[in-house]
């Protein structure tokens, strides 16, 4: 295969495979298994604990992206070369398709990379760690859903930061830019931030009721 | 001048200006504002309030890390062409210097400079503020120090992975490289680590205290 779709153009990419699934159809499958993920993390919790509609929304942010993490960013953070994929095999899919709103994924950029296998190996599996300890009660509840939140908002601005001082030319078209480079990161600027804020108050809130006590 | 004394060595430096001052002068300036720094921070807050002896070590830790910060990582963040200062400036003398351990900071790596951004314009006021929370007893005392210490933390996870991914080949010589590129950054790496364990903890008591109190 000669050639592929990324910017900038000059960009290397020897054995480079295109997708053999199409944009609508990779989303497709995301949204479906978003859909099972979001439904078992709301129902199951609910079955074993006594837990607030706000708790059960928590519970599932964290395991869905803790899956994220795991298994879509963990597969890009270990297989350097998954543009030359011949099989069609989804995880590859998405990580051709995304490339087309940041080429630096395909080039397997190093402050990506360390970004995406940070959040694979450490964020990823204490999402889970998150999740349980909120159904539970865990007194670490919201100092872990802070650490992790901390940890994907850095992330994402140190990604945007290193594009922006390389130019900012990795996308292929502004539709893609908008759409994949900020539209698909926004749950992650957003949500993380939010929480940041609700377990600062929290821990802070904790902290105040013992002075007043101990008064 | 012709060439640099920084590796790889085909790494363009156009207008490079060797070091005026000697390694063991800049340390030796370095050591005695950090014995400046270090002494005033010990002794001022106890003047004022009542602060326990790990209160005031950490209240020098974050008045000195602040200031490194703001004033030698915020120069160098925002000086792409340091290494052609003609002056002797002290902070340029610095980056001069230690590119000796890593020349990502002479060719104004994306990654280096997005984490060093991020460090001098986040992490070092929140530093100040931090000493200040410790000092006067604030709730949010705990809670503001782990974040800082889990943003210094990270980006110190990113700065090394970063170099890992991209060969390790950033030092002149093995005695640089663990030296500076390791040696200098080694606090980083420690004390971070110590305040995050403390403050997780002292947070988590907090939140169980107030649940048995509430039983």
């Amino acid at each position: 295969m000669e050639g592929h779709p990324y910017f900038p153009q000059d960009l290397k990419l020897p054995g480079f495979v295109p997708n053999f699934t199409s944009a609508s159809s990779i989303l497709g499958i995301f949204a479906a298994a978003f859909a099972v993920v979001f439904s078992v993390s709301w129902i199951l919790p609910g079955l074993f604990t006594k837990t607030t509609k706000l708790e059960r929304l928590l519970i599932c942010w964290f395991t869905i992206t803790g899956l994220i993490h795991i298994i879509v960013e963990g597969y890009f953070a270990f297989t350097p070369d998954f543009f030359k994929d011949k099989t069609g095999f989804y995880l590859a899919e998405i990580w051709k398709e995304y490339s087309k709103g940041d080429s630096r994924y395909a080039s397997f950029d190093s402050a990506i990379v360390a970004v995406e296998g940070v959040t694979a190996v450490v964020w990823g599996p204490l999402c889970f760690l998150a999740a349980y300890a909120i159904a539970a009660h865990k007194s670490y509840r919201y100092v872990l859903q802070l650490v992790i939140s901390l940890g994907q908002f850095y992330g994402l601005v140190i990604y945007y930061i290193t594009a922006f001082l390389e130019g900012d030319h990795f996308s292929s078209s502004p539709i893609y830019y908008y759409a994949y480079y900020f539209g698909a990161n926004s749950p992650w600027g957003v949500i993380p931030f939010i929480i940041i804020v609700r377990c600062w108050r929290k821990i802070c809130e904790s902290e105040t009721r013992n002075k007043i006590k101990v008064k």
